[in-house]
């Protein structure tokens, strides 16, 4: 699993610091996460192959996590992308893009698959062979979601010597992998577990931006191997985070506490602050495993 | 008469290019020409004021020339901005604008104003007391206006050593600036042209992107002092400039040539040319005072 941070600041872009968009790696998916504006140029640097992402996620219509989408999406279309591209976000995403496209009469070349989400209970918005994607209601100042992309279990882990002991026939190494009792070449049943391993146990990456401090998702992220948590503002602006529904980074490490977590990334920093580094001091205090995001920056978890 | 190059490349954006924008700065008016994405951000690589554009002037509804005007507009607000902003563009602007601020919502705190254009023949759309902006109709994929800015006369330049010789009261040099003649201390009639000069003559900008082209504009940009003219091509690509509606190197200068302009600005180049000083070799076999359009540059027009 890896996570490449595109742009983790809030508000407004600046010459050196972008607004929010990640692309999460997972089992050979690749998914873009919100696309603040110059998301297709910080693709560019960061040398994400373009025609990899077919599933764009967007957790919010302010302009910091989408402004950058129309752009990305015409130029696929200059590029002669033929595949299938799917956008999940927000009702009215569709009419936005559309419209757009409309008026500059330059309608793409290929399909292009809108799931607007309405729902304010957490619902299962993809499933593929390797994973499943749900969504993480949040409170934020206008309709919001965070997303939770899961592993599924993988197939058992096929121990080709202890097999070949048992006498087992090649044909049958499938049905192993899937955890089947086979017979061996001599007529005896082999349970499975004298021949496999467990699989490596499946990760899970909860991304939750922007909402203001709430337990209520606690449930919902429960230890997950990374958590991403926005954390706009340090405690010394406490009082701004509550009415503008964004949160600290203490509060931020509480619910990684709470949620029992592997670890954290905070991100989505009021640009008000001129050292990160503070980020990782405050929520230091309440949860170990810390890691900042920045623009540019890739974090692999093994 | 100033303007600074934020982005002069076709398409799409890209590490080290930008599209389309440009800010203008004429008798003290600051107006910003075009707003692809990132413009935002390259103001304020130029140190350009946010605060000093209150006019915003959009040729067409292609999205490397005002994609990133909706990001622009949200940041105005962020900044709590006070005063109004108009925007010149065509019929559904305000319609993109609107839907986006509304989902959001985040209406402006300050009046945004559009002013939405229709009209095929050229229109007078802004005059103050220095300036006057008139649309050039461009012939493009969509509905595209250029835009001329022209100065006003300016008051005639007082020769304050001659008024004084002639005996003139200084309140009356009011007068002689706006070509008066007047009556010296001692009861004679000064005619105005023995105290005054002529004005510097006013100067014009005429901006024309993105166009095929056209020599039906040139009665409409005759003579100006600068001409910005798009050359997305060299003669190489002709082939691909008529179809898509854009212009070759050599195609702008023989406009310039027509209009008998003072000085050529080229952009909006295809990026696949790697080498920008192939546009100036090209166009100056037909006129010979090119300058070069890059992302950055400030041209000063004495």
């Amino acid at each position: 699993m890896k996570i490449n941070i595109l742009g983790c600041y809030a508000a407004t872009p600046r010459s050196f610091t972008n607004p929010t968009s990640q692309v999460l790696e997972i089992l050979n998916n690749h998914f873009l996460i919100d696309c603040g504006e110059g998301t297709q140029v910080q693709l560019r640097r960061n040398k994400i192959k373009f025609s990899k992402i077919k599933h764009i996620f967007i957790s919010h219509l302010h302009g910091d996590h989408f402004y950058g989408l129309v752009g990305l999406v015409s130029t696929f279309r200059l590029l002669n992308r033929e595949t299938e591209l799917h956008i999940y976000g927000p009702k009215g995403i569709k009419e936005i893009i559309t419209l757009q496209l409309k008026l500059a009469n330059s309608w793409t070349n290929f399909p292009l698959i809108f799931h607007e989400l309405t729902s304010k209970e957490p619902e299962l918005i993809l499933e593929n062979s390797t994973v499943t994607v749900t969504t993480i209601p949040l409170k934020h100042r206008v309709y919001t979601n965070g997303f939770l992309f899961k592993e599924k279990e993988g197939d058992r882990k096929l121990l080709i010597d202890k097999a070949e002991t048992y006498n087992i026939d090649f044909s049958l190494f499938k049905s192993l992998k899937k955890g089947k009792d086979v017979m061996s070449e001599d007529g005896k049943l082999i349970p499975n577990h004298l021949v496999t391993a467990d699989p490596p146990p499946p990760k899970s990456y909860a991304y939750c931006s922007d909402t203001v401090f709430d337990p209520e998702i606690v449930p919902l992220i429960k230890k997950a191997t990374v958590l991403y948590h926005e954390s706009t503002f340090l405690e010394d602006k406490a009082d701004l985070a509550q009415p503008t529904k964004h949160s600290t980074a203490k509060q931020a490490a509480t619910i990684a506490k709470l949620a029992e977590v592997e670890k954290l990334i905070l991100g989505h920093y009021s640009t008000r602050y001129a050292d990160i580094e503070l980020f990782r001091i405050e929520a230091s205090t309440i949860f170990p495993d810390i890691i900042l995001a920045d623009d540019g920056k890739e974090i692999i978890v093994e």
